[in-house]
């Protein structure tokens, strides 16, 4: 056991509570003005498939889902036109996804010493899933699937390459990513205070120097941003319904 | 202009003779034992579309197939069967991809100064773009397609993750990658002289200190690797003809 984590209550012995926080507050700007958690996936919007795998997580105990003010009162609707069974809370979101993400934080169930982020955009998470990231983080305070980068990478500078970092050491990491309550909420609060710029919550955590464990994630979890990802997003729909 | 690039002929006062060298050799491992550039997509082989694609930019003048040994004259056959006008090259390949586009490229006519890398496992690369990477690599002896990275990526070793990476900086490389022919057999040289693991052609360039400059990418102009890859193919495809 590292000493910080002795800072922490030891979540091996008992089972955690998990609050599932739903990011769904983007502003789709790469989505040609549609917002994208509304769009429809064989039927039924990107925002409500994502619910309702993380509704039939056994690790999850309740759900907060960060949206815009425009969104507040459709997201509860659609929770409750899919079914979703656990208690839900719609809570307005900030200006970045740390502020959002934190005001999540800040309303979900005291007593959860976990917090699982969800990006709302990923329709094809599964309750095993985020029950084994669950797992993982109950484990090691900080979790998240990833797998390993395909393409090439390149950093670049002005459309001139600097360098090609080593791809066996390069991992995309998705989402739910799962977290100690307290470590997530003093990591996002940091992040915001300091102005830093991030992509995940994993992020804001690393910045206090904890370590992240990567479990496995799934090719088919991914994030829809562009149109592109549409039209991939209902292929793997047809592949997994068939 | 850069000293280095006194070494190597002026492209830019006449139009370059360009050969491309198609990746086709590689082992599919990824793909449950099947080899990916046979494998149909819309009722034409993956490597049909790719080489179709070549075929049709104004600025390729022949092309160079590197195939395994057990390839070579299904892929001849391919190409009458497909309709590929340009002079074709099919060559054996070697055990890396470094090798390979080096026999690829000693196969070239002598005069291209040009020498344009295209994975055969791209079918959705386009005319435009290739003659556009070639048109930049006329001008800058190094050129490549790139699109801005949309996951967050994190360096990890051990499942524990080290860093997350400025996302804002990177970017995933596509093919073709077109270089100087001098400057391409000297890098695959020398990579391979040295051992060096690379994951694309640029890294061979970039490992003499050379710039490589990247243009805009096509977000369909995906590599085939799993068999998720041929579900978005097919989906990608259906937009394309719809």
């Amino acid at each position: 056991m590292k000493f910080w984590q002795k800072l922490f209550p030891d979540h091996r012995s008992v089972k955690p509570r998990c609050s599932a926080i739903i990011a769904a507050a983007g502003s789709s700007r790469r989505m040609e003005g549609e917002n994208k958690l509304l769009l429809p996936l064989g039927g039924k919007p990107v925002l409500a498939h994502t619910l309702q795998a993380v509704d039939a997580a056994a690790g999850v105990d309740e759900i907060i889902i960060a949206a815009r003010e425009e969104d507040l009162v459709r997201f509860a609707e659609l929770c409750k036109t899919w079914g979703i069974k656990k208690p839900v809370k719609v809570v307005a979101g900030g200006k970045t996804r740390e502020e959002s993400v934190l005001r999540a934080a800040i309303e979900a169930d005291p007593d959860a010493n976990l917090l699982a982020v969800q990006d709302g955009a990923r329709p094809f998470t599964t309750p095993e899933l985020i029950d084994d990231v669950i797992e993982s983080a109950r484990m090691h305070f900080a979790a998240a699937p990833a797998l390993p980068v395909k393409d090439t990478i390149k950093v670049a500078v002005d459309g001139i390459v600097r360098n090609t970092p080593d791809r066996s050491l390069l991992y995309t990491v998705q989402t739910p990513q799962v977290f100690d309550a307290q470590l997530l909420r003093a990591a996002l609060t940091s992040a915001i205070e300091a102005g830093a710029v991030l992509t995940d919550d994993c992020s804001a955590v690393e910045r206090l120097g904890k370590e992240i464990y990567l479990t496995e994630g799934l090719e088919e979890n991914i994030k829809i941003t562009t149109p592109w990802d549409m039209i991939l997003a209902e292929a793997i729909l047809k592949r997994k319904e068939g």
